[in-house]
């Protein structure tokens, strides 16, 4: 397989564009060259001696021929895949199926004719979700690391007390899959008692950087996507990121940029993909940015309060929602578009009536045109108030580059820690808010 | 109708619990007490002078029938609701059925088995909705208040060529609503030219106001629902807001409190309902408060670059997602919170298979009660970090609730324009990337 490569452009960071007051200029840049020479090769330690796992599994990751075999040798009488998690073991497999799961798709051939990805402990969107499900043909998948998770253990138990309405404890045990890691977790547990299918998820590995384990490879294949195409995709950026021997590496330069802006005093950034299909890409990208980067202390014990906002827009329908904020309000934000080139299908607007436009403008208009159009023209009007961006273009959406997409911004996170000087794979700031809620459980506040 | 209201607690925004730097004194809220005299007479002003329509809709509104009518009427053939609109045209809407339209609600009949509202210009969005539709039995309904708003004017184009080649001229113009308001607009002369329907949108409602107008009104009948409720419920909200005699009532609080403490560097409005169903009223209120509050301009012509950032989080998903941030990052987020007190429906948890519940903290257990128990970990977590909530207690999530909220944050929106001294109706930041769009498209760059 030869595809072609996700692009990334710095032009609307150039001062010439933007003015110097959030202008990066070359010579700027130009002074991280060490910081990129020791990154990457802290990076290439970590993928060597295995301590951050996500680095290698573009290779040789058994995970993608399981899954294959999982969704392959399903009973045939079933047609719905329901996965419960959050966070992230959610929005990796939101992404894919938001992205890739549907007509639109060269997908294989999969018995699910649907796959309910089940996050939230609502019960009124659980209600929606398990109210529309035939349990006797519904394939249970169940994802925590920790295999502690309160939430995903409440979706559990709430999804228990209808499976077992209509199912056998054989057919039970036949359609429940545990995807978990710690070996005394509770879901282990519950796995051994009812004789479910354990799925092991790799213990090097955080969740904001698994979708390319059983996390996301499992739910992908039960959409009948083929997960090694997506390892594919990550494997070619591994190739070109690590191939990179100067910091103008795409993939430096998109954590050095934000990291320079956020000196200044740019505190948000707004990833701003113009595809309705990339929307579930940015929440996943959301998380792995916020977690990884919004730390109190860094590395040397000092606080520091570290770590951009980064929101998720889309366009164009957020040039009517955001735009003037983005335009007027304070000078605090970065902006990163995705553009999308090829469009799997696209609609002809040679008959557009709009006063503004000659007959000869609009032929071979279309919706695609019109949607690229909107985003050169925000993005130029944005640094035209001094407002930076850059652009990833996509050749086309398909398991490839979104593949590329996760690894990128997965190396550019790890990149971005080392920038802030930070451990991009803790998280110690959720702990009080579970144990404030153990209080207010046990009736203790 | 006597249905409850929905209340506003500030508690975690006293210096008590979040300590001096981000704390609002009682005293602090009492130096604005002529703020709120002023700002409440001028908001009555224009109410009753018409200068912005939306103050008066709850009462005397024609808008409710005509839909109830409209959709009545509608052919018996028909089972697709198609509404096209992007912005203050789709934000309304959306937010509407995905807090109502499902089986939880008490929904009146209607001819309509689904109603889809498409607002994106992205071919693939597109196609993924246009080819889910059978146009011979779909009714669209085209909303743009100007008449010429480019996207929805796409979207119309590539939804005639579909319903071209199945429908006949007369059958087009039955199936074809046209909802604006400038009689000169595009999108007024394409109805007479077609015979379609002509819903008048009021000229006096801009479009971020115009849900309780027959952009709301009507795609929320089609979803079954009854209009006149939403409307009950923001003549309630209206009533109970134009009693207030202090400056300590919810809705002029709601202005005042991000207010102070965007004067304090908090840039940052993050809007939590633990609520998938609220979602999309979250991003309504985003549009809502970044457009109208998002301002270069004061009313004196001082360049201010107001406007805090409103972001949208569903809870409990973001806590494995944006919580981490919230807790460790910078100090300059605000969270406003949203608690259902009584969910439409519920799942038992005694049976939850956690370590640290005892069997007497599971009895009674539900997953609602999880959910709120987590949200108050989270508040209260929040607030021992010194970072300032507030939370909207929602006695039941229903159409009478909604109509409040909406008026509420419309009014609150009016309400910090005061405090600001700016001009909330107005989105003079848009218009470049319009212009810039313009000339990508006439080859002009």
């Amino acid at each position: 397989m030869n595809k072609k490569l996700i692009t990334y452009d710095t032009g609307n960071c150039d001062p010439s564009r933007v003015g110097d007051e959030l202008g990066i200029s070359r010579e700027e840049i130009d002074g991280y060259s060490e910081h990129f020479q020791n990154a990457l090769t802290q990076i290439k330690k970590w993928d060597a001696d295995g301590t951050y796992g996500f680095l290698s599994l573009p290779e040789d990751n058994p995970a993608a021929r399981e899954a294959v075999e999982i969704i392959g040798s399903a009973p045939e009488d079933l047609d719905t895949f329901l996965h419960l998690g959050i966070g992230g073991s959610s929005l990796g497999p939101i992404a894919i199926q938001k992205a890739l799961d549907n007509s639109l798709t060269q997908k294989k051939s999969t018995p699910f004719k649907r796959v309910i990805i089940h996050e939230n402990v609502d019960p009124e969107g659980f209600s929606l979700h398990a109210d529309s499900i035939d349990f006797s043909r519904t394939l249970v998948n169940v994802v925590s690391k920790s295999g502690g998770t309160i939430e995903t253990l409440a979706l559990l138990t709430a999804t228990f007390a209808r499976m077992k309405k209509t199912l056998s404890p054989d057919k039970l045990a036949e359609q429940l899959i545990i995807s978990t890691e710690n070996p005394d977790g509770v879901l282990r547990k519950l796995a051994d008692e009812y004789g479910a299918r354990v799925v092991h998820l790799p213990g090097n590995v955080g969740g904001r950087f698994s979708i390319l384990t059983a996390v996301g490879l499992l739910p992908a294949a039960a959409m009948g996507l083929d997960p090694s195409t997506l390892l594919a995709g990550a494997a070619a950026m591994r190739k070109a990121c690590y191939a990179a021997d100067s910091h103008h590496d795409p993939c430096f330069l998109s954590a050095l940029i934000p990291y320079l802006l956020a000196q200044r005093g740019v505190n948000i950034h707004v990833l701003f993909p113009y595809s309705d299909l990339l929307g579930g890409f940015a929440l996943w990208c959301r998380q792995l940015l916020a977690e990884s980067l919004g730390k109190k202390v860094n590395r040397k014990g000092e606080v520091v309060h570290v770590g951009q906002t980064p929101m998720a827009s889309i366009g164009t329908v957020d040039q009517h929602s955001l735009l003037q904020l983005y335009m007027e309000g304070s000078d605090d934000k970065f902006f990163t578009f995705f553009e999308i080139e090829n469009f799997r299908s696209d609609e002809p607007l040679d008959d557009l009536p709009h006063p503004k436009l000659e007959p000869q403008h609009k032929r071979g208009l279309t919706l695609g045109k019109l949607l690229n159009a909107e985003l050169r023209g925000t993005a130029e009007a944005l640094a035209s108030e001094g407002r930076p961006s850059t652009t990833f273009r996509i050749p086309r959406l398909d398991a490839h580059v979104l593949g590329q997409l996760f690894y990128f911004f997965e190396l550019s996170t790890a990149y971005a820690a080392e920038l802030y000087d930070i451990d991009a794979f803790d998280q110690p700031g959720v702990e009080a808010s579970k144990k404030l809620t153990m209080r207010y459980l046990r009736g203790e506040a």
